[in-house]
């Protein structure tokens, strides 16, 4: 539902980002690398709270075209590089949980979530 | 970003929505009219919540094309509509506070989200 044919920059406020800005943004490593970008947030719908960022790499780096869920709080938005940056290593991707997008991978009542939180060391959702 | 071609369900879990899946859904008022759809939603750069969700009627209604931040709480995920439904009713709507979508408003570092709180007497970001 975005329109990137304006100026990005009226997506965002001082204290807010547009989730059409989030989509699309660029994922960077320390490095300044671009390992790939961000397909969609999921977002806890009682708490109204971003949980997992999901990423895409378009088969970049070997990485492969599935989704990486990522907790939200492994990415910090830097606006130097007007994008997202995360402490984790191309390689770190590899090994991953990923899965297809075509698959009903999101409506697992159980599992994608933990695995997530286990691989990264950090939970998506507190509490849950 | 979105991809509407597959099943919308795996954009879902019990615990989680997809921005996907959030964008582009349907928004009714209490008696089950549909007002319109959520054009996107504006997301704390800090504490990953939603504090916004940005309506767009799309001339419907007679309420006008402009988007229409409404604070996050002022909806409500109804499993059996597959949408949200709020307290606010069309006329309402139309005397809320709008803005032009190709204008820089998200990039206004006050006024807009000060009207919206105090329009719908609610606070879409907690603290602001």
């Amino acid at each position: 539902m975005s329109d990137r044919s304006g100026d990005v920059a009226r997506d965002e406020t001082t204290n807010l980002i547009s989730s059409d800005k989030v989509e699309g943004t660029s994922v960077y490593d320390t490095q300044g690398n671009d390992l790939g970008s961000i397909h969609s947030v999921m977002i806890g719908k009682t708490d109204g709270k971003v949980a997992y960022a999901v990423l895409s790499f378009g088969g970049f780096l070997g990485i492969g075209t599935n989704y990486y869920p990522v907790p939200w709080s492994a990415l910090k938005y830097d606006t130097n590089q007007g994008g997202y940056v995360t402490g984790m290593t191309k390689e770190q991707f590899q090994g991953a949980p990923s899965y297809d997008p075509s698959a009903d991978w999101y409506n697992r009542s159980t599992g994608w979530s933990a695995d997530v939180d286990n691989y990264y060391g950090r939970h998506g959702v507190i509490g849950h």
